[in-house]
């Protein structure tokens, strides 16, 4: 499950660039069909990259098998993302319980400018548990 | 600006069902692309669904021109989206100020199931002010 | 342990007006000494308000001993409360599941306009189990 | 304005131990009448600590007269805080713009375990605007 990225993070073009302990850092290179009304980067896009970062931070620490499904994801924009820039993902788990998680994320511009930030909590779950219903 | 979908809501499949009045009805056909590692739809795709849907409701209570950049997206995941399934967003705006706008949303299975709630901010910025710099 | 207002409750002077079935309403009349430095009503009152609401909110639906520990609070504000004027807050629970749950509030002053809007979501753990670790 | 605490700071009983350049150390000496049904400390107080400390953090790097009210609050809550324990909030504005600003904040109990953690997000408003309506 953990072993490479997910078909979604595939298809976006999302790609780990480290992971582990705790801490992943995750890019996407944003092409001219991410764009908004505005014609920046859609908003969506920067909350899907945010969410994979952490989800993957989350699974870092967790043994094999044990599901971790975001029940919450909350993402403040400061600055656009400009369309054919890479967007960088810093993510880190800020707690890791027996049945809740939480991770916090960093969303830079190649500039190095803070285009946003995000958290997201967790449940954690045993191998065995029904994952339809939180 | 606001006569047509974005690229991005083209590109992913979202489409506006209703739209008018502060209300906002989008749909996203969910695909196997958007697959996350638990063989569920990807968070970030209900996130990107709301951010739209949100976005499109606010828009449809301001002035042509006015743009309103969300400044803040917060997403409740209650029960994961199914690939194949068509998910539905019905957004609503709350508050509409001179300076900022607030919406939210809620996210919808095929079956009616409630799959998500969201809020989101917005910042109302008249047509000649600069959108790089919130 | 439901029973009655919390210390915190009856110190602030939050009163229940009515509770059952996943709704609660509650008043909290603001007095000077809930002043911040702008002479309005502090909101961190506000969100006290919310998070006593939707928590009473939520144990309404839950058996007898079931603790539920909110996990998150998000609170929008709106407009600001005035010094001296009764708020109401008007929380419903939006998903009770489990392990997990979720509530949402409405704010409002004695005219009727929208103050703030907030969610939470909560841990649904078994009498026996430690709280003190989530 | 900002040359002291709140009344609501000082009924609460909020200490500022250190603030300036865009960062504030506030501390709650929690009190029995803090208590909620579970005998810890209601989550409310743990959300006005952080709202007065990210409002006095963003308070520090703009210019006198400038308002600047939240109109956003997320708490993210990781453990109980224990009644007479002293919790200490530590904020840090991340980003301060023309219109908008944002904080986020720790907050730990006495033996330094992350109690929780928060951001807000703030609207930026010259002296003369109107404050009653964002």
């Amino acid at each position: 499950m953990r072993q490479g990225p997910s078909p979604a993070q595939r298809w976006i073009g999302i790609e780990v660039r480290s992971l582990g302990g705790g801490e992943a850092v995750l890019e996407l290179c944003t092409r001219p069909e991410m764009q908004n009304s505005a014609e920046m980067v859609h908003g969506g896009f920067i909350a899907l990259l945010a969410d994979s970062a952490m989800g993957s931070a989350m699974g870092s620490v967790l043994p094999e098998g044990v599901r971790h499904p975001s029940f919450d994801l909350k993402v403040n924009f400061i600055a656009p993302g400009r369309i054919g820039e890479r967007l960088r993902a810093v993510a880190k788990v800020i707690h890791s319980g027996r049945r809740t998680g939480m991770a916090e994320c960093r969303l830079l511009g190649e500039d190095g400018r803070l285009v946003a930030t995000a958290t997201a909590t967790f449940a954690v779950l045993p191998p065995t548990s029904d994952q339809n219903e939180a």
